[in-house]
């Protein structure tokens, strides 16, 4: 799974300028799927590309011929609302389209004419969240989330035994995920405050964030057949940016025994880009434990995940304040961190959640769980960076953010680099705490 | 929300011969809805409603120009694969086809001929899933369950000291939810056995039910509008049977912190038969905490909520044996309750998803939770009824259970029966465990 081929050569150059910058997320070397339409157009949704700062649009590439056979066949399958048709196909049709789109995109390619009349300005679109999402899941595969979390919840017992073993995970809610630019009405609920004997209702004082990557399946599975860990990623389409939005004061005091419930389910943001694994694949690196951990049961383990089932992914969060807006400042980076901390792999939370029958469908979604790494700065969530609100975060133009507050805006970033290879990224994923309504108490 | 109406009349009878027999689940006060098509036919899906022995095909009806106005709309509107469409409608919408049908159906209708004509034998159709559902949310509104299964979980704290405040729910696994007469492997697993120091790995060694109604949402609400509970009912489409199977010994092991994942998502089963809530009226009863209890927050009490926000509709739980279907035996009782002993009313769960603005879909699922009753013959899962598995449950032929066997048959049945009031049931909801497969461990 460590293979690269030609799309990954860090050498080509792309026809489309925007696409050779620097800093872009979208080199030719990229090639990552989102659904757009032009803003405020009575267009349908459909799938496209990004290349530089343009969209490749896969249903008008469908329709112009140029590409053929299997890559042919995936654009059409994309050229639909949402990516679900694509994502049912299989490893050999989403490389077949990556190469057939590598190819014409670069530089000298005879296809340039034909495939610029396929581009839109990403500046002039509109998203939506990239697939029908049947079920969504949020794992837990950050042990240094787990264990900062655990003593905000429960002091004397942070990391519970089965945290090493289980890739702990549990479902979400399908209906409020949001794409970038989401709003959402700070949530209003019942929360029990320390010392009190009765609980409390109203809008959540302790609104917090969870710094995800999302993971879309692709092809699924039929119930009652389970996924070997040697096939599971062929199972996935791509990886996106995912804000699990969360409601600290809610969910402490609801989440016993069967876990978080209103306390996420009121918004979860995506980014609209999904980076394809393939398109990762210069940024696998090995998956080593802790001296002294337990070693994964059989079924979570093989020698592949073991040499490079993990991501190095960087991953920042930034926020903004309603001043900072005003003041035309950019959002301030409150954390820093990596993927390649977590301590369960995307072939671990596959396999593990197949394991027992369960079905998995095509553009269903698994959350990474909160991505701290080992680090206080590198924490993923407020109730960690501020050590459960003990601690506020300074804000470059002074201000301070224990929790967020109504109009803080979070932009969460994502990118690859290294030497050797293009850097490659995913865009944004922005979403904004409007202020909450309150039904009667 | 009392109401009752001319459909409601005990009196009634229909010129179906067989909704009028004494035992029928579907007399004409009744007029639940499912989909369905002729067994082993190529035939869509399409909506029907049951009548005695018989289904009216809502396809068939739309069709014939029979109705008109509103309840030719929505019979349309039913006509399709699944009932998400019917479901979005309102309660006007599905107060006028229920209307509508029950006066065709009746005695001396003029409309018999045109009817007729649009009947399939229930003893020729399999059925469907009755609608996409977009999300499953499980709640645990019987107190007696909550008490009965944390003194096996949690010994020293059985009852959590939200249980009185929240109604407690989790978000449940649409993709595996399938209808009567599912038959499902064995789920495979981790579990850490009493006493070990390691888990262990393979089938699920201590399998379980349990008796719940699924109550399907109807017209949704929009993220960020929170549905007031005295607005709550008119989201409701109607109710069925649930079974959500359980692997007891694979949630003991992974259900904390996030709750159950594995051990409940391999598989659940609902009755094809949705029975709306007009036709459950006159079995509403008025629903009361016990002395000393809290009483709910204002947002989860209403004066309607308190007088007639409960149901007594009668559950049974069946187990069937591979001896005793070899033998022609049917199944045995194990378990005998009323859901009018939950702690929480559809309203409440309802009300309380939506106050943090959660957006509830049409077709949406919401899993009563385990309907344990006060006494211990009325426990609705087996960790009740054989106390975590220490006293065995006798069967009549002989055979014991402590937990499900591979080939055993569980069949919830429900209904509802009083003076002056038609009978009126759901029919069953079947399923039936097949041997594990196993994967590599």
């Amino acid at each position: 799974m460590m293979t690269l081929n030609e799309t990954h050569n860090p050498a080509l150059q792309s026809w489309v300028a925007s696409a050779n910058s620097a800093g872009t997320d979208f080199p030719v070397q990229n090639l990552p799927f989102a659904v757009f339409r032009r803003q405020a157009s009575a267009e349908a949704f459909r799938g496209g590309v990004a290349i530089g700062d343009q969209i490749v649009d896969l249903a008008a590439v469908a329709q112009s011929g140029v590409l053929t056979g299997e890559a042919a066949a995936a654009a059409q399958a994309g050229a639909q609302d949402k990516l679900n048709a694509l994502m049912a196909l299989n490893t050999s049709a989403w490389s077949a389209l990556r190469l057939a789109l590598s190819r014409a995109l670069r530089e000298g390619s005879a296809d340039q004419a034909a495939l610029q009349a396929c581009l839109v300005p990403q500046a002039e679109a509109e998203y939506d969240v990239p697939a029908r999402i049947g079920d969504y899941t949020d794992f837990y595969t950050s042990l240094h989330h787990a264990t900062n979390i655990g003593k905000q919840f429960r002091p004397d017992n942070p990391l519970l035994p089965n945290y090493k073993w289980v890739p702990i995970g549990y479902h979400g809610r399908a209906s409020s995920i949001g794409v970038s630019g989401q709003q959402f009405r700070r949530p209003v609920g019942q929360t029990m405050p320390p010392g009190a004997t009765e609980p409390s209702f109203g809008p959540c004082k302790r609104l917090d964030i969870e710094l995800e990557l999302g993971i879309f399946v692709g092809s699924g599975n039929a119930l009652g057949e389970a996924v070997d860990i040697s096939q599971a990623e062929d199972h996935v389409f791509g990886i996106c940016l995912l804000n699990d939005w969360s409601a600290r004061d809610i969910q402490g005091w609801e989440y016993q025994p069967l876990g978080p419930f209103l306390a996420k389910n009121f918004a979860t943001t995506v980014s609209p880009w999904v980076v394809t694994l393939e398109a990762l694949a210069p940024y696998r690196v090995a998956f080593t434990r802790p001296e002294g951990d337990p070693q994964p049961l059989a079924y979570l383990d093989s020698e592949a995940n073991r040499s490079c089932g993990a991501f190095d992914i960087q991953l920042q969060v930034g926020l903004q304040t309603p001043k900072m807006r005003e003041a035309g400042q950019a959002d301030a980076n409150i954390c820093r961190t990596s993927y390649r901390h977590a301590y369960w792999t995307v072939a671990q939370m596959l396999t593990h959640h197949t394991v027992n029958g369960c079905n998995l469908q095509p553009g269903d979604l698994l959350g990474s769980g909160t991505l701290s790494g080992p680090t206080l700065d590198q924490a993923g969530a407020l109730i960690e960076l501020t050590t459960g609100g003990k601690n506020p975060i300074a804000l470059p133009n002074g201000e301070q953010r224990t929790w967020l507050e109504d109009g803080d805006s979070i932009v969460l970033r994502g990118w690859c680099e290294k030497a050797g290879a293009a850097r490659i990224g995913f865009g944004e994923c922005v979403g904004t705490v409007l202020p909450a309504r309150v039904p009667k108490g």
